[in-house]
């Protein structure tokens, strides 16, 4: 399933790459203000997404998807999101700020999409809308140590990459992506269709993430 | 409650009023492909607007909020969306061009939101979402004619205008705020600003949704 | 696959045709006391019944099913259950006693079973789950004129029996059928499984339901 | 508002304490095939329990509900149900007979009841659900003790009492009991009411649950 939703989505995804925010981060040159407002909004968009994994909880239909959904809740509710609490720290971004600060509606719009179809649909249309913004992460990171080796040792952003480039990383977007596979092989061309047509919807909303946070 | 809401979003409803796309019908001079384009992701807007009523009425609280969500689900769902029908004959748009026809990305995102919000709160929430939408359409409607009172006698927009500026329109909405305005006499002050929230997401995106019309 | 469905529950649906209140309607001797409880407790199964049409709107993904669950909800919520009614009537059941009167224990979890299913499954499933008791009266209705043909003429429960043996109503459900059989013609050997397993708890809520009117 | 939910509930409690079953395990008398039945029952019911906590999460308006919600899903699918992994493997329960048995109707009731409103409502709501369950197990395995304080010795049911009895336990009772009464301190005389109700049928479901549990 994974190669279709990826040959779809193939000109979004590279658009990702080129992005100027993303290139900056790459290049060490992005400037940190936009950084910060990019690392708050994203905040604000995980709090949101960890309500997805909830409601793909329980409408799991097995103890695998079950367990899958539950380690994500626990992670992103449980103040074990590393690589942003690293940030917040450096920017000094207080729990007040955050609970002042208003989600774009940019964000507002790609969150409640996927709110919308975790309420709507199944666990494998979750864990489809889920994987766009879960492995296009892995992808831009390991994507900008190719373009620019060093660029983990920026002492600002490298922290950034190496946690999504990172083996923990990798290894929970195997476990979507196997368990996306396994639960798509009866799927007919029709329930593929539609797969496709969240994760573009999803990816589109992802380019959309990064135009706010560049224009910001 | 209707004040507060209206009070919170005067900015925004301003630029409704100012909008290109929305002076183009006032003047008669908007092209007609741009309509042609909104009034089809206005009716592919519809199709999800019945969703948006229909969990209401799944989570109405007395007879009298089931028999308004209920009405507004018969007409849109049976075919009498009377102003729809006669653009799209005026349009020749066909059965197979609606069903080819994507949704905009931010026609998407409105529709996603208030789907959001009809999933996650209750009956007054949903009032809130929905009002956003139907009253302004009578504001604007009736500002058209205000400014340039000939502009229900052409030939081609007087039918939009006459039909959101009519007597009946003016009696659905009226029956919306009423009840708004019940429901929520014992609301508290948090949860007032809570539908205040909602009512400007919903209209912020209603402003996206002109200009996406425009910039189309 | 109604088939199926009817297979796998026909040890429970033959307890229906045996079962004392249903017996006493069909050969007129059913108390009407107990008669009366019966209607106003099915009446507010109707309301959360329809309910789960709404929600089944919601999700439906073709406008032949948006229309079949529209119509429903015009019926069920729009003072149109003429069954209902005339026995309202001759009980002179005000307002104000269905307002005071709770759900049943059983009908609470019979309707909260199909609301649970409306909320966490697609069209397909609610369908499934409204078959039961939809199609189950009219069985149950045309078996009673079978065993006594004279029973349609009873003053009393005559009406109830023409009712869910009328030309009408078997329209609905052939319609039902139909659309659940169109559906499921790609489903797979498991999501048929699950489909059996929603149409046999619907079955054994409606054995309940009969049975508490009964014991009441 | 606790203690509003307690004084409507009376009746029902009492019925928990004097219930054949319980007094069973306090006595240590009850047929090991009854409580093998039970027990695996009662760890299907908490497979949907935790699903309930889970659109609790997705419901959350505050840190502390998501954390609270958050919490207790860890505990409900992480493995750490120690009452019941202790039983089960005493029972020797294997994972095949877990998912071959049904849940009983009066299981699905229950647990669907509580979803329903999960969807339905708000967290308020959710958390008056779930603490019908919660409480009364403290408050029964506590009276147990106080009415035979050598029944924690008992070699088979000790390790249950102690475990509903425990400060553990007691702590996770506290904070949602403090949480519910934080959130409904502005709430409506009607809101209360509602509340009320949730608690009386989630009460009529929990002593169901016994009698299902002693009559099998």
């Amino acid at each position: 399933m994974i190669e279709r939703l990826l040959k779809v989505t193939e000109n979004i995804w590279k658009q990702y790459y080129s992005h100027p925010f993303v290139k900056g981060i790459q290049d060490g040159t992005l400037d940190k203000e936009k950084f910060r407002y990019y690392i708050i909004q994203d905040y604000l968009y995980l709090e949101e997404y960890a309500k997805v994994f909830a409601i793909g909880l329980a409408k799991a239909k097995s103890l695998s998807t079950t367990r899958l959904f539950s380690g994500y809740i626990d992670t992103l509710t449980g103040g074990e999101m590393d690589i942003h609490r690293g940030y917040m720290g450096k920017f000094e971004v207080s729990k007040e700020e955050l609970d002042k600060t208003s989600r774009s509606l940019d964000n507002l719009s790609y969150t409640s999409y996927m709110l919308r179809v975790a309420y709507e649909e199944g666990e494998v249309e979750i864990l489809t809308a889920i994987l766009s913004c879960a492995y296009s992460y892995e992808v831009i990171a390991k994507n900008m140590i190719k373009n620019n080796p060093s660029c983990i040792d920026n002492a600002f952003y490298g922290e950034w990459i190496k946690g999504y480039a990172s083996k923990t990383y990798e290894e929970e977007n195997i476990l979507l992506i196997n368990t996306l596979n396994q639960l798509t092989l009866e799927y007919t061309e029709e329930q593929k269709k539609h797969l496709e047509d969240i994760f573009i919807s999803c990816s589109r909303y992802e380019l959309a993430f990064w135009e706010m946070a560049w224009k910001n």
